[in-house]
């Protein structure tokens, strides 16, 4: 697995696309930004957690500065959005989708590029969670909000499950294709379901619920 | 044009004493810090864009860290604001002129160090706009605000603007310094403009205005 | 003086453990978070620190990512926190206790390291400072607090006394193990002295006290 192979492309920029739409309308629904602040915060949300990401493997300069391919797609993610903001009141629904899409996506190219340059196992999947929580996060802080992977249980386990499925596929010996759609299925059924659901993971012991999602 | 060129440091360390200054500033204005935290944040502000610019450019050590005339000038910004703080309640003008002449100074030479290092020529604008709003962006995710990059439509803007001046400029076999004086200078001009009439970009379409300056 | 030699690897896992507790108790504390919040919090604080240490030296990929003990004991603190949250009440005095020890040994294992990649004196010391103070400004920034090293006086101020130590040590030929203990202890007592009798660093002239502790 090579992360200059198509699997992995497609995976990182479809990703990229998401994150962008979703860090684009938050913006809109959260902080009233104008066009610079929107594509901006569109830009950071999708290429935060790739740059994290390249920065850790000591893979600089970072692919989504380096590669025409993320600024376009970001930058094009970001600009759909502004474009459609007079449905801003009606994307609460889209923007959880899209980033439980984008970080389906990254959990499972970030580890796929972990592999790529032979890191461990236990840190190929933290590198997936790394690179599939690194942008909302950004986003997050930049808003003034507690960034999600905090406050939302089931938020990084399901990136944990995606991340996981890809190495230990990569390790058995299956086609990186395969196992990558498994694993960010897999990722975004978890996440759906924990927002649909209002489940979270278990708070301290004898201190009552953790945080809902917001 | 070489990113140790006379041009460039002297650019870029006016850039990091202007910065200095406005995020000392800055925090006595906003936080009411003491010396440490005054000092911290003034250099804090004035190195920040450049460590993320050297970061992407696998520049690493960034010059901000490994150039003892960086540290030199970053901690005598911030201690010049220090021992100026009795005129704290008139420096809401300078505080926003020094923050205007940062972004200039670092739009321009964060294009050329970006020039330097055969990046692409969107790449070298980006990386421009990322040194020049690097910087106050952390200054004040650190104070808990909204980055003016994204409440300010004339704020990135500007710094693209100087950035591309720039970049064109040595496309066309420029000199650096005259391309740079008049990146900078329009840069400033727009920035003090957008303050002074309270410019902002276009807000999302059917949304009403964006956030004012602050 | 080398950065895998055992003394440098104790101290360095010991701050880690120390600010795992910190960031998790604090997450539990401040933000009733649940385990996975817990951990992730108490995870960043305690490996935060020691990848812009890494990414500062070009010591990519940062060791908190690459060598599993790091990852081992950050986890296993923030584990052990967690289970023992119904003492979450009682915390107060142990988190102030464990950031200072984190504190301590950050600032001299950061120190440390600097030497060991050669770098200059101020340099060094800086990087103490910054491996001291970089965990729990991402712990505090990601909690929507302002970095007590921006608002207690007498945090910055010992993480450069015990890094001074170790260097102005390593400068003078004294072995590593000693200054280490030497430069800890005096950084340790100083934060809690400060801690203790509420002591700042001087405030902005003519403009009364800074923030006191929080």
């Amino acid at each position: 697995m090579n992360s200059t192979s198509p699997t992995f492309l497609v995976l990182d920029l479809a990703g990229t696309f998401a994150f962008a739409l979703n860090g684009a309308w938050t913006a809109m629904r959260v902080a009233r930004l104008d066009i610079v602040g929107v594509v901006t915060l569109g830009m950071m949300t999708a290429l935060g957690g790739g740059f994290i990401r390249d920065t850790i493997l000591d893979a600089l300069p970072p692919a989504t500065f380096s590669d025409w391919r993320y600024l376009a797609v970001a930058a094009a993610g970001a600009l759909v959005a502004f474009v459609s903001g007079q449905f801003a009141d009606k994307l609460a629904t889209p923007i959880l989708v899209l980033d439980a899409l984008g970080l389906s996506l990254f959990a499972v190219s970030g580890a796929l590029k972990g592999v790529g340059f032979q890191v461990g196992v236990a840190q190929a999947v933290i590198l997936g969670v790394i690179t599939a929580v690194g942008g909302g996060s950004l986003r997050d802080v930049l808003i003034r909000q507690i960034p999600a992977v905090l406050t939302s249980g089931l938020y990084a386990i399901p990136a944990v499950v995606g991340a996981l499925v890809v190495v230990a596929g990569t390790q058995m010996g299956v086609a990186a294709l395969p196992s990558a759609i498994v694993g960010a299925a897999l990722c975004f059924a978890i996440r759906m379901a924990g927002v649909h659901f209002g489940v979270n993971a278990p708070g301290p012991i004898g201190r009552g619920r953790a945080n809902a999602d917001p």
